[in-house]
Order: C-alpha cells, then structure tokens, then sequence
C-alpha cells in the first residue's frame, strides 16, 4: 500500500483483508462447488446471523475459542459475538425452528467467521468455512456420508493428493471414563492430546490416579497411527480390549470406514488413534483433510450426539464437518488448480463521438440481453485511447460506432486479437461475435 | 419458537434473523443474478471485511448510520466497527489497492451489513445488499449505466413494475451554496428534505438568511414531481434559472435521463426535483427503486465525486449503486415472482438390511457422478418406514437395494408418483431415471 502524504491513510484492521478480483472469482467458484455438492447429497442451506448472542456462542465451545471471540455488548446492552463457528447457530435453529420437523436433517451453511487469533501465513482473523450438519442419525452410514461428500467437495475443486486423517474420541474418553477420570479432567487431556502434548497428557492422567495399565494402553494408542487402515483397527481393537466402551467405539470407527470404502470412492485415509480435537463437544469419529502443500487442516468434523440438548433440543445425535474456503483455495493455489470457469468479459462498445453514446449504450444492451458481456466507454476518449486502453486489458472485440456507418444501420467490429476489422451491420452483430472470426 | 422447560431456549438476537433453506435458496437465487448482471456489464467482485475501522465507517457516513454502528474494541484496544455500508470499504480499496491502476474501475461487492435500527417490518440489524461502483468517469453516461444494470437486475429477478425515483443533489446544493448557505447547514436541509420535512427544511434555510427568491425557488421546488420526466426537467431549468450551478445540474440530469431512455431500455422513470439522499457524499445524479408493494427503496445511488479523495486516495469521479437483497426478495414475494431453479432432489437410496449399506452408498456415489442429486437412508429404518418419509417429502424415486436383485446385478426402481415399480439392472439405472418414467 502506498501512502498518500496528509491525507488519511486508511486500511483494514489488522488480521482482516480484501479479496481481489481473482481472489473474489476463486472463492465463489469455491462456493459454487459447495452448494453443488450439497445439492448432490441433498442438503439445505440456512443462513443464520454473523451476531449471536455471547451465551450461545460460548456455550460449548473449547475454552481457548472462546477466550477469542469478538466479544462486545451491543447498543441495547446486549452481550453479544461475531461467531466463531457455525455449530452453535445452527444447533439453536434445530433446537427452535426446526425442534418437531422430523429427522434426519442435512443442513449446510456457508459464510464468514471470526476469531481474534494471532494473524500469519494463511490465519486470517475473518475466516471463511462451508458447514454441513446431517442430523437425527447415529447410524455409522451418517459419518461416512459426512467423510465421503467432504471427499467429493476435495474432487470437485479439483485437489489432488488429499489425505484423510481418522480417528474416534470414544477411544480414549471410554478408557479415561472407565479409570473414572473426572470431566474437566477429561477434557484437559483430550485438548493435550490435540496440541499434540502427549508427554503433558500422560503426565495429567497420572496424576488423575489412573492404573498402570490405563497410562500403558494410552502411550500405546498415541504411538499407533499411518499405516493401513484395517491393520491399525486391529491394532487398536488389541491394546484397548478391557475397555468396554473404548471397544465400541474402535468397532464403530471400523463400521464407518468400511462403509467408505465399499462406496467405491478414491479416498486416502489414514487412521490416528491418539486423535483429538480442540472443540469439547465431539463424541464418535473425528476427522480432517490435508492436502501435502500444506499443514493447515483445510476441513475438520465429526460426531457430536450430545449438542442439540445441549442448547436446548430434542435429543438428536448428529455429524458435522466445516471446511476451511480460504484455506481450500490456499491449497488450490499451491497446486495450481485451474478453474473451470465460463465466458471473460470479451466486448468493448466505443461511440466516436458524444452525440453517438445513446446508441453505443442501446447495441450495449442488445448484446446484453444475448447473453454478451460488455463493456462500454464512459471515458469520453478517442477511439485511438480506447482501443489501446481494451488492448491492454485483452479485450477481444471493439465494436466502434460511427455516424458514416450508422447512417446504413452498421458498426465497425475490430478484432484486437487478429488486428483486423470490417463494417458489420447491426442486426449481425451477435452472429459475427459468436462465429468467432 | 416453542420453548424447551428447564433447558436454555436460546434465540436470535434482537433485530437479527436465520434463513430457512426457502428463504435461503431464494437469497442465493438474488446473488446469483447480481453476479450474472455484473458479468454482463464487466463488474469484477471484490470482497472486503465485515470488521473495519470505526475511524473508517465514521468519516463520511451522514450522522444517523454513525450513531446506529456496531462499534466495539477488539481484543486489541483497536476502536472498529461492523460495516453499516460498503461504500467506505470499496473506498478505501480504490484509495490503497488500486492507486495506480489505470481508471475506469466497475467493481461490485455482495454481503451482510450492520445497522443498530429499531426492528420492523422488512427492517433488520442485519440486512444484505449488493453494492456496484463504477469509478474514474465524470460523464453522464456512467451515470447512466448505473441506472441501466440496476433496471436489469430487477428484469432478471423478475420484478414487475419497478419504478425509478431519479433526481440530483447539485440543484438543491446548488442554489444554498450560491446563497452562501455554509455546508453544515446545507447538510442538515439535505436530511430533512431526505426525510420529506420539507417545511423544517425551509424555516431551516430562511433562518440562514437567504433571499426570498431562493425560498420561493426551493417551495417550487420540493412540490415538483411525478409526470412526464422531460417536462419536469423543463420546469426545474425554468425554476432555477438564476442559479448556475443548479442550472448545471439540471443540465447533467438531462442528459443522463436521455442517454437511458435512447438505450431502448424499458424503464418507468419519475423525476423529484425536491430528492434527497440521507448520505452526505452524494454530489450529483441519485436515485431509488421502487414497487408499488413496498414503500421502501429496493436500492438506491448516485454520484460522488469527492469521496475517494476524502479517504485519501487520488480524485476519482465515482457512481453507484446499492440494492437491498432482502428487500428485493421481499418484493418478489409480494409478487410471487416464481424462481427459475434447477432439478430438486429426486432420487432416495434404501438399503433392505444393515449388510446393503456399503452397496447403497456405491449405487448413490455412481449417480452424484452422473450430476443426479441423492439422498441416502441414513436412520436405519424399515423399507416401508423411509418410503413413506420419501413420500412425504415428495421424492421421485426410490432406489430399493435388496439381497435377491442385487445377486442378479440389479435394485428395484420404485417411482412415488405413480406408484409403480420395477427391477432394473445397476448399469440402466441413471437411463432409467433420466427416461422420467
């Protein structure tokens, strides 16, 4: 940005930024994708508001999202946030609007985020995500819709190499919950164990006074992840064997990846038995998406049964996943995906003099109402000017109207590509643009 | 809302609003037109943050949108704000960004915006608009094109009867300044002709001792509207001949009506020769659009040319445009303006036990391939249970996946509507969907 001396020099806040014109294409051409994939699948969209209440909000979240929320009390004394997530708008709407449809429900969501994060490459504190919610099943087939649509959504932007990393917080919550760990406590490890601060983890469950067994099975299960995906299972199926609950949910993670792959679908997963993630309310599988280029997660979910009571509903066991949009299009831009878009602006209408304008604007507007875009001079230039001003910007046709040729119902069209014109008259403008020649 | 006993019963917060996927679909429906209207005439989209400075949003708001500001500190003691409007952003983009870039620019931005208003009736705190900004040209015709994609939007989301309400600050700005009313004043007659206290207006400017030809031309004024838009324009260069810089106005206002109307474009225009805009930076042309259903604006502009400038950046003519998206939507439920959408949902996949559902999902990724929408039985329910719930919901066909035609590489295709069905063999399935019958 340059400065312009005394004047003020405004910009925008720290942590926030403007999406250019390229950039702008690229995340609707995202977006775009979203909603071609949840019309697919069968998904509705809800639009629910930036401004939510800070009790909604802060319900459920993990502590370190909610210690940066925009945080603020509105004019009418309100405390109210800029969400942070989805989840808890559209838990509130099932909860309310939607409390005795019958289930299930899939619902999407798209739009921004905000989070009063550190700011660096590729963490911006207003964030972009697509949110899909299928809810009202427990069934495993549900998760692996939400895993093999998010699959779908990495090959329609057309990302390459995508990597799904899979795991279940019934696995260690079942072993913490048997050894009677309390729930703060729980939680403590399991956002350790998300940070990756396993040392820390075993160190906290020690101290819980957990058996000697307990703290061995969990040093074993962090240790076991890559590999194939049925031998890991298997694997993990072993070590928390005298773990009731922690079996069941090995056995549904098992379910659930089977379930992928018998659709048939290409998808890379690898599993993690020592997974966790930051948001409390998880309850089954949890996963995320990598791509190589980047070690960011471009989308993270899973299974949450227990949060529509929590913000006052009908019990309603769901699975969710948010994907990063901006973090999409990161990777996208580090594989150097095309896009695959429609028609570029193509015609320039430029009148030789003023008192030819009106009939630039009406053959602007015949050509519009082809389906042609335009542009007209509204520069006041010579043609010389303008021409050299559509040149520049990669305008293919001129079309330059002048009183000689007006006078028997013509145009001149200048290709800018091939340096050629000739006079067409004005009811074939539209076939000689579309010829191509 | 129904309330939940002994549980919290969260809600929106006041003046804020979901979209149920109707309304939701109907908003994207909205967008996309912008987008496509935007395409025709050669806007490209930038994307600017919800979150900006106070000092930004403040600096030329009129009084009334700065009092009614989401404004708050962030976590870092920074005063910011949430967009009540985009034109600052755009602003401050072209003043920063694009400094050096050669003019024109169109650009144009979708996206919510804040204002702390007192709820009614088709008002909300949190509202959308779509704002197209055509920058770098002083001439009418600019002004004109504006006019012309607003009148194409409202085509293309098929509203009928829209009217324009046209008229031009310079004639009222004109005459109070060539009767050296200071700017303070002139700002606050502005608002009060906005708000149609055309009598305040005026006690307000004989208190500021103009000559009694002025009070008189201004009466005349204010009282001039409606008819035959070249015979106003006429009585308003009559009114205010003594008043150059109004005569001028008038002059502009002209020719900007004629180049619209010698476009050929089929709009209803009203002039108000007393039109004002509560905004203080317009400096010529403004208008608003209406249907007879509504009695607010569906959208509303003009020109400014000061106010790049006023945010630091280069002189830059500039007209625009802000349409309101939720207010079109109103409108074009007022009309039932039916929307031209794609396919809905059509196919459900069923499996008849447990051990199927790795086929269902297979036989539902085979036909998202084929661009067909999908939903998936996900709740475990008995054949006859998700029948009647695919029934319900109108779905078109159901997908029946059994042990005995699947041995023989085939399911049974069961069409709700007539209540028919057959088995088909897996490779025929999409033929027979597509065949409709």
């Amino acid at each position: 940005m340059k400065e312009n001396l005394g004047m003020p020099a405004f910009k925008t806040v720290r942590g926030m930024r403007d999406f250019l014109p390229k950039e702008a294409k690229m995340m609707k051409y995202v977006e775009g994708k979203v909603r071609k994939i949840a019309e697919l699948y069968g998904y509705k969209e809800i639009i629910t508001p930036v401004v939510e209440s800070h009790e909604l909000l802060a319900a459920k979240a993990g502590e370190e999202v909610r210690l940066r929320m925009y945080t603020f009390k509105d004019l009418g004394g309100r405390m109210i946030a800029l969400r942070p997530e989805f989840t808890p708008s559209v838990a509130r709407f099932v909860a309310t609007t939607l409390r005795n449809e019958p289930r299930p429900f899939r619902l999407f969501c798209v739009g921004s985020l905000y989070r009063y994060d550190e700011p660096q490459q590729g963490r911006y504190r207003e964030f972009w995500q697509s949110n899909f919610e299928l809810m009202g099943s427990s069934k495993p087939e549900a998760d692996a819709e939400i895993i093999m649509l998010t699959n779908s959504l990495m090959e329609a932007v057309g990302l390459n190499n995508c990597v799904f990393k899979v795991g279940h917080v019934g696995v260690l919550r079942g072993i913490l919950s048997q050894e009677k760990v309390d729930e703060k406590t729980e939680n403590e490890v399991m956002q350790l164990m998300d940070k990756k601060q396993y040392d820390d983890a075993l160190k906290l469950v020690k101290g819980a006074g957990v058996s000697g067994k307990c703290v061995a099975t969990l040093g074993k299960l962090v240790e076991l992840k890559g590999g194939r995906v049925f031998e890991i299972i298997e694997k993990m199926k072993k070590y928390v064997k005298s773990y009731e609950m922690a079996v069941d949910a090995v056995e549904n993670l098992h379910e659930i990846l089977k379930l992928v792959l018998e659709s048939g679908c290409e998808i890379d997963m690898t599993v993690d038995a020592g997974f966790s993630r930051g948001l409390e309310y998880y309850t089954g599988m949890i996963f995320e998406v990598y791509v190589p280029e980047l070690d960011i997660a471009l989308g993270g979910g899973g299974r949450y049964d227990r949060l529509i009571e929590l913000f006052g509903g009908e019990p309603t066991p769901a699975v969710g996943i948010a994907h990063g949009i901006d973090r999409i299009m990161m990777a996208m831009q580090r594989q150097k995906t095309l896009l695959k878009t429609g028609k570029e602006n193509r015609v320039m209408v430029i009148p030789v003099k003023s008192e030819l304008k009106g009939e630039a604007l009406k053959i602007s507007r015949m050509l519009r109402d082809a389906d042609i875009p335009v542009e007209v001079e509204v520069m006041g230039r010579k043609v010389t000017k303008a021409l050299e001003d559509a040149d520049r910007r990669k305008i293919r046709y001129a079309i330059i109207v002048g009183e000689k040729e007006l006078n028997e119902g013509a145009v001149v069209i200048r290709n800018l590509m091939k340096r050629e014109q000739s006079t067409v008259k004005i009811e074939k403008i539209i076939e000689k643009l579309e010829s191509n020649s």
